[in-house]
């Protein structure tokens, strides 16, 4: 049966697609121009679906640009992570729409399974990475199209340390040289906004190389 | 404070905006582009949303197309009402789609309530205008943006008949000239596919004429 996974070429996509693999024959790999920043993860993902022998499907939901303040999508707007409130980088509403896009897609291909590399562990910031949204959205999904579709999220709880060591583990860590994780967009990665910087620490304390390269 | 209709320019969404005015001095109306064979509805919309003085906003979402197979897109597929089946007009995940977007326009205008006119009643066919559906679509929503917002849905247990007399009451019935409901996309109507016989058995039960024009 054919696997879904939603690829969106960053470090935790890119393991969902390692674990996929290991036991689905067949992947499709969907990746959402929602108009990112970061607009350079799209070839990264589309090379980690060629390098994972899996097709790949991109999907056009730039209409988000219209719906969301992020600063994950209008580049004039500085990163900060605020103490007491949401990231700037929250794009409200784009995992549940990501997802749903993705049930649309499973339910055409006959698939039941979705990966998604969401991780409630290091951002716990952003709501809709959080367990209890993944299942409410799955029950939605399932009673909106009459289906029996899965969420498998198999990094729910792991640190990036523990996704590091994984993947070390599978002998995979040359995936993440395909991988793309820096908010700013930029190769080499600034190695200074927040993703970049979890990203580091989840490598360091693994005790492992991050094969990408960095501007610091 | 603000209400966002969910405006199709049908029938249904036509009740729905007249009943959000009644306790909302705003009104903002969402129509969604998903390449329907019944385009010309989105005119009615922009024509109803003018009619109720509320703001309008026309979302492209025609990247549907690509993911079903419906007769609701595909013009080239007959519109059959299978007995034992999902009708060949169910475009999967199309109202989690729809409301997930509305979500995110509600949280970026400050909104907290939405109205759609989805109705369990007539047409029980279509899953995803269940109210068990819709329930757990808000739960998803305000989990996966922290948000506290509604979803009403007042027309879940009226039969069409039941919509034409509270329309009537209000004295609104000539809204109706502006909506559109035939799946085929014509005006005059059909009058044989199946939202036309609803529509038509609605207005006649109910006693009422439709100020629409069929061509039979």
């Amino acid at each position: 049966m054919t696997a879904i996974v939603l690829l969106s070429g960053g470090q935790d996509s890119t393991t969902c697609l390692a674990i996929a693999k290991e036991s689905h024959e067949t992947i499709h790999c969907i990746c959402f121009d929602y108009g990112q920043r970061h607009r350079i993860e799209i070839e990264s993902s589309k090379r980690l679906a060629d390098k994972a022998k899996a097709t790949f499907q991109l999907i056009d939901v730039t209409f988000i640009k219209g719906l969301s303040n992020s600063a994950m999508i209008h580049k004039d707007m500085p990163i900060i992570d605020h103490k007491d409130e949401l990231p700037s980088t929250f794009v409200p509403g784009r995992n549940a729409l990501f997802l749903t896009v993705a049930a649309m897609v499973a339910h055409q291909k006959r698939s039941r399974v979705i990966y998604t590399g969401v991780c409630q562990t290091d951002y716990s910031g952003y709501p809709d990475c959080r367990d209890d949204f993944i299942q409410s959205q799955i029950a939605t999904i399932n009673l909106a199209m009459d289906t029996q579709i899965k969420i498998e999220t198999p990094l729910m709880h792991l640190t990036k340390a523990d996704t590091v060591r994984l993947m070390a583990k599978k002998g995979l860590i040359d995936w993440y040289k395909y991988s793309h994780t820096c908010y700013e967009g930029v190769q080499p990665a600034c190695g200074k906004c927040p993703a970049c910087k979890l990203r580091l620490k989840g490598f360091s304390e693994a005790g492992h190389v991050d094969p990408i390269k960095y501007q610091i």
